[in-house]
């Protein structure tokens, strides 16, 4: 009998990337990347039309070229069972109804472009949005971001009615992805969840935006089968086999099966440039407090899926080391700064930072906020400093599972991913020391692109389910880090103090204040904004291997 | 006729330095510094003896071998008319009624030295008094410091009773040191009036510590003459002439003459390490909310003197560039963030910090306070922060000019001394743009030991006041920074900011929470203290000039 493989693939901001994986021994056997040709579009069209501020913008045919490059280079020549997909999202774009993008047919309009994850110009439309109000947010904290679907659907609506109206559909790329596979239009349930607000009691919230309804269409439970891989692709690719095309996933939810994300209880966490987390529980409850939102069966069948998470992490860490190099290259200055920082004492530099660089989303939603340092006296050293920052990136992640345990979630086992994850291993142990649990890490390769291709492997049966998956093709060894008695207690009590700061009213007005204050002749009037895209776990940090 | 010359000496905290002056054309025509033998003394005494904690002691025979050299070296052959002594306080020590100091006949005994002003172990027994209160705090604030000669004395007695009962005298070394010069015991109403809380009403207030009013004696007015140079003096230092002495100057006050600091509106503000205002007023009021004392008379004739200051200013940024340097050197570093930040916009960074990495004096005379910084993001980069110190320092001055404002205290002339405003352009810039005020910097070398200098002029007659002396030896020329308009627009805004953040009281209470903490395993317990001595301008932050 022939080998059989699995193809798993990761569309990132930037690149794809793409997986071969065994059927039967699970071993990851290659892996390929492509660069999006037009990168992200802020400043203009490929045509060279100018883009207003807050654009990011890609194009649709790069998408097709990488999938065409990446499963050529690792699946030309292989029977492959099934491919998975993980996506971006909110990254929606509008198309005809043959599927053809309205980018191709006006490549000088701006509006007829994919709208990136974090094109940041439809905040107006989630404001009015939110305004309004409306049950189909109670799963979000009755907040609509303004980089989902809906926001950005209205944006195009207001701004482009003729686009709107040549508009037959407005479809996740990830979705849109599948559909020029297969030749089906297929949409997933996780987009549909949580960047559309679908539910399945009351469908989409079509009375957002007018006309949206007719161009949506009704999604599949993740793992399911959109289609066989079309005939054309066979053809350019090499690719032998039925080549079953799953869902599409969000590439923050894809990974949960290849890091052994699977069960209730289960958070998994994604340490990146920002960090995720996805708590997975039985069936979703009321949102607690600050959580930003929810979804039955969306991520996981059967499972409720929690997200939440730290607009800045990894790169706050970047950020000083950019500023306050050490040595020569980033990588080395990590490495001396994590040297001398691990002599430190929990507390013992009496400094303390609020993780705030790009804003907070829990509990407060409010990208206006700023980061903070208090306690510098005339001894504190950079060290010290950096040392600070690492604590108070913990404290951000306690308060994040704080807010989770007031809504009497469980969580059983903690799982943090990413390279950033696996190069630090100060931080891992600060992180148990705060939490007060112990933390696993586990040693698997490109994670993100193996999820997919687990979702491939459910989707064409080579297993029955995404545990069975889960157990062949994920991670099989983790690192655990296990909390220091001692250095828990210390942390305990100074954790009070960094909820103590978080919740100082006045302080926080300074900050808005600080942060709007207009007036200023010359000076520049952007203010931060924080991604409300979880970071995938290959989204991180320029911090390179030591 | 033979020339006839001035010597001015300041005893600073680690050397003392001496100017002679001509009497008739005001030229300063010889300086001469000479270190302490001993420094100062925070581990063991001269013959090894371990010293506690926070102790800070100086040999007093350190000042004679000091005041030898440098008398010789500049006055040596020289016609001397009349000599002038500024002196770090409160710097006591004990002595017998001849002036031997007790350590010369204890030599292994701490409590026989010099206690000097850093001194910080005598603290509890200033706690002790404030808690007391009494009027004879009233014009400080009602808190007495224990860095004051009352708190000193009040722990001798506790602690060493033994030597306490040998000190027939317990003296300011400074007018130790007249009395040395003199044979006479010749105390200064400075030194009395700010260390010992005299007041021409009720005198010492002698029931603070046991036995206190036998080791004390009355004041005489600054300009005073103390006696003449004793004959043996002559002979060592070949000094000719009557060289009459005048009472000793603390070295922060003796300065005012010689920056023309010398009527009632003017305030002179020394920015060194720490930053030291003094405002010249009519006559003295009632203390303004936060303003840390005033006298009548007592720092020259005929007008109130009111102290307030920075516990921290130079020593902040010093502290900056040591932690994140750009260059080899010191200088190179400040010249560098100096030229970026002087290209930044106010208030483009929205960054904001307090300037209490030292504590802070006014208006809430906390050292567990400190420093903070707030507006940090991704963007923000070193220079921003190096601005937003040099923002926040003017922001601490601009608050000591509003309290001392608050308390109906005209100030119509505003001159900036030490290096620091000579060598830092750009700060004195911002600081004449955040107060919205002209600022005067002094264009004069050795200023303390210049106005130590005009105190011998006015003691001996060689002038007949301190106006005719600032205007005979003082500064000639002085540098004026014009507030911008636009910037003092900006920067009124942004100051109400500053204030805010000041007035948080749950943020000072996690500030004073995190200073104190207890519990850290091996952890520091050592808080930041900030030094209640106003800074001279010659002890200023180790920035060499460009």
């Amino acid at each position: 009998m022939a080998d059989v493989y699995l193809l798993g693939l990761d569309f990132g901001t930037e690149s794809a990337r793409g997986v071969r994986i065994h059927a039967t021994t699970g071993e990851q056997e290659a892996s390929h990347t492509h660069p999006y040709r037009h990168g992200v579009m802020t400043a203009a069209l490929p045509d060279g039309t100018a883009l207003p501020p807050a654009y990011a913008l890609q194009d649709a045919a790069d998408y097709l070229e990488a999938a065409e490059a990446i499963l050529t280079a690792i699946g030309g020549g292989f029977e492959i069972a099934g491919i998975g997909i993980g996506f971006t999202a909110s990254t929606p774009l509008p198309a005809r109804a043959d599927g053809t993008p309205l980018s191709a047919l006006l490549p000088d309009e701006p509006h007829a472009f994919v709208k990136l994850w974090k094109h940041a110009a439809a905040q107006p439309y989630a404001d009015a949005i939110n305004a309004q109000g409306g049950r189909f947010l109670k799963n979000f904290g009755g907040r609509l971001s303004g980089e989902w679907m809906l926001a950005k659907a209205a944006q195009i609506e207001a701004e482009a009615p003729a686009i709107w109206k040549q508009a037959d559909r407005f479809i996740e790329a990830g979705d849109w992805l599948v559909w020029q596979l297969t030749g089906l239009e297929a949409r997933s349930l996780d987009f549909a969840a949580y960047k559309a607000q679908f539910s399945a009691e009351s469908g989409y919230p079509n009375h957002t935006v007018p006309g949206l309804a007719d161009r949506l269409s009704p999604p599949l439970p993740v793992g399911s089968a959109a289609g066989l891989l079309a005939p054309g692709w066979h053809e350019r690719t090499g690719i032998r086999g039925d080549a079953v095309v799953a869902v599409a996933v969000i590439d923050s939810h894809v990974v949960l099966p290849a890091v052994d994300g699977i069960a209730a209880g289960t958070l998994v966490g994604a340490l990146g440039t920002s960090a995720a987390y996805l708590l997975l529980g039985d069936r979703a409850g009321e949102l607690p407090k600050g959580i930003e939102g929810v979804a039955d069966g969306a991520v996981l069948p059967d499972l409720a899926c929690y997200e939440a998470g730290q607009a800045g992490f990894g790169d706050i860490l970047a950020w000083y080391i950019r500023n306050f190099p050490r040595a020569e290259t980033v990588a080395e200055s990590f490495r001396l700064y994590d040297e001398s920082a691990a002599s430190l004492n929990p507390g013992q530099s009496r400094l303390m930072a609020l993780d705030w660089w790009s804003g907070n989303r829990v509990p407060f939603a409010d990208s206006s906020l700023s980061g903070l340092l208090v306690g510098l006296n005339l001894s504190t050293s950079s060290t010290q400093i950096y040392r600070a920052l690492l604590e108070a990136l913990c404290y951000g992640a306690r308060s994040i599972f704080d807010h989770l345990a007031a809504g009497d979630l469980p969580i059983d086992r903690v799982i943090l991913t990413s390279g950033l994850s696996r190069r630090n291993p100060l931080l891992l142990q600060i992180m148990a020391d705060v939490l007060g649990r112990e933390i696993e890490v586990p040693d698997i390769a490109n994670p993100t692109a193996v999820g997919a291709a687990i979702h491939g492997a459910v989707a064409a049966g080579i297993v029955p389910d995404f545990a069975a998956g889960a157990a062949r093709f994920g991670a099989r060894r983790f690192d655990r880090f296990t909390p220091d008695p001692a250095a828990t207690g210390v942390y305990a009590s100074l954790y009070q103090q960094y909820r103590q700061l978080a919740a100082d009213d006045r302080l926080r007005q300074s900050m808005r204040a600080l942060g709007t204050a207009g007036g200023f002749p010359n000076g520049s009037s952007e203010t931060p904004r924080y991604a409300s895209q979880p970071a995938s776990p290959e989204r991180e940090v320029d911090q390179a291997h030591p």
